[in-house]
């Protein structure tokens, strides 16, 4: 059902099964595929296409200006695309010149900036702030509140708690920037701030509140400020059934896409195409070696 | 007055003294007591109950979906029930199937989410991010942009300051959660950081930046990162006066119900029933015995 | 162009050359100079006077209500004023009662509360909160989701980057409040938190995630938490290039009036009542002895 009182512009294309709500705005050359929701008071943008499934809460605004059109007020034929399945909560701002993949899910007033890379089945929690140019890969769960600066560049599987912070200028202010380089698997948790250009080694464990000033090692914990090694995280044990809890991907389940499996036969199972394209040909996981699963 | 340009539903109930915005929508059902003023831009959905004398700012959402609708898009039927004299600030989200006792107030962009038990007189900064599943008690004064995980439960009578973090997954990420207990008359200050699970005890005082690892005993202050005790909190002075800062209550009373008398009158007037309900009838609030007042 | 879905209050002023978005309310007594472009759903509030060539993004509230009139509803005549050339992101809630100078630029969701004086070329990065009753001087760059408390007094030219917490209650909770001073200069990295009351030297630099409890003396770096001088800024190296990074005025131009000569030049030619008016004829600055630049 699209309201009478939304304002539709020229040449929006749109599947079956939308409701578009009340006091909405869709630009011209909006594409809503099937089964679309736009909650009311939301704002889509020139250009923008969202994949089948969408749900847009109130309050939004998809495909928002660059800079450049506040400062002269000219169109510059940017878009936006974001695939399939998306779930962006109400108050989300999301720049146009980005590219997202499916299942994306936002919590409530998120900003993804410009030139972002974001992959499939991706969330990003209640107000984080990502500042776009930067690259986000597959599975990344983004909890609330978190900072990433531009030049960052985050692998598969990767998990940030809320209020984390990737930093990118070495000596601020400067004009020469650093990003920082989250690899596959690692968690970082609440609180912690990463230094610019830091290394953040495969299935790494920053804690809660570390300050990071040095790269982190691969399946290494490390804590305080300034952040220093605590342990290999084989040895931190789950707090309630004092089982080995990392590497985590051998134990959780939830959004990944080994959910009706486990990691290791998920794994077995990919072709070496699939493999490459989320970054696991070349890895160490341990459990192959070892048999660990 | 209600704005002809505002979208209302069927079946909503008004006292009177009603003030309803521009291009407000109103769902289904809902109900608003007389003295109610509804801001322009907000969007109040089906089964919300908001108390006498609501004050709701604009681009608010109130009854907000849970993640079921998103899903499926089929009303469950929740409702949102809001004590009277409620301030709730422009922009915040609270979802619906909680439960929020009188004169509550809200920054802006506050989020809530469902199944919080919020009791009287609780006030949540702007930007902060209840995230749902909580308890939270009477007199709570949450400050700017604190993080609440799931899990949590605040007693009555307590300070949490700009950019704190109650974590709750002591192994991220994991599937079993511990929330932390934040005990009476407790104070933790800016951008302190609480690990999963731990009890920060009556009368404490978390300073600003600590991390916190360790439970918190009564009556103690702790600091840094990981937190360590550094002095018993009757220990501290004020900064201006050079008298005894703590226990709080003894000196301050703004926004408590002790506000035209002190504290320890206060509470002696009480009967056995009031102390219960405010949880005073078993802790060991010191002046009783020393006669502190 | 003007939508027909606006709703424009009595008394409203417009310079030429003004756009007005679908679903904006401006109220009475508001003043648009000419080239002003206001997106759509953002609400402009009685005796706003806005500069020549705004652009307010969507969903903004400039000119939002003090408590008073939320508990009793009356107008009370307040003014905001915004200088030329604003650009204010979308989301942002400005209060009345403060004046902003020229070249203002916010993120988004940003608040800024009442009382604040806030001078030209300030930028507040999105999600900050200034709470107002606060001093806020010329080219000061604030970054992210910034907390600055009431009493807060930031000299020009000063950096404050993502996720900074500026304290002002030295036993919480109180009644009596001492805000952060920031001189000339300094620069606040990503995270840290500094207590009440405290100047930040002339050309310091807090490093990121410190928890500063001591006053930081001009020319130094702090770390830590609690934060420790670590050396004289001007040790400090660029990442890159290896060549002394501080005192950044002397190597960064960017947003800054010395953008097209060098600080030294800029600073040479100032008039005395320029310097006085920015803060230049009292401080050491090193170069001029030194003949740094």
């Amino acid at each position: 059902m699209i309201s009478e009182n939304a304002k539709i512009g020229k040449n929006v294309k749109m599947g079956n099964d939308i409701h578009i709500g009340e006091y909405c705005v869709i630009e011209d050359n909006v594409t809503l595929e099937s089964h679309s929701y736009i909650d009311s008071n939301t704002i889509i943008r020139k250009n923008v296409h969202l994949g089948k499934g969408a749900f847009v809460g109130s309050h939004c605004i998809i495909g928002e200006y660059l800079m450049d059109f506040c400062v002269d007020r000219r169109e510059q034929g940017y878009s936006l695309i974001i695939g399939d399945d998306a779930l962006i909560r109400s108050g989300t701002v999301i720049y146009t010149d980005s590219e997202i993949g499916r299942g994306f899910q936002t919590g409530h007033n998120v900003t993804v900036r410009e030139k972002s890379q974001i992959g499939n089945y991706v969330s990003i929690g209640t107000l984080s702030d990502v500042q776009g140019n930067c690259q986000i890969g597959n599975y990344v769960r983004i909890h609330s509140n978190v900072f990433i600066a531009p030049l960052t560049k985050i692998d598969n599987f990767v998990w940030i708690y809320p209020h984390v912070v990737l930093t990118n200028d070495p000596t601020p202010p400067s004009t020469q920037f650093a990003g920082v380089r989250v690899h596959l698997f690692a968690v970082i948790a609440s609180g912690a701030i990463i230094m610019p250009g830091l290394n953040i080694g495969q299935d790494s464990l920053v804690s809660a509140g570390a300050v990071v000033t040095h790269p982190v090692e691969a399946y290494t914990a490390v804590a305080g400020n300034p952040a220093r090694p605590i342990c290999d995280i084989r040895k931190i044990k789950n707090h309630f059934s004092g089982e080995q809890a990392y590497p985590w991907r051998n134990e959780f389940k939830r959004y990944m896409p080994w959910i009706d499996s486990n990691f290791a036969s998920w794994c077995n199972n990919l072709s070496f195409d699939e493999k490459v394209a989320y970054g696991l040909d070349t890895v160490d996981l341990g459990f192959m070696l070892e048999g660990e699963e």
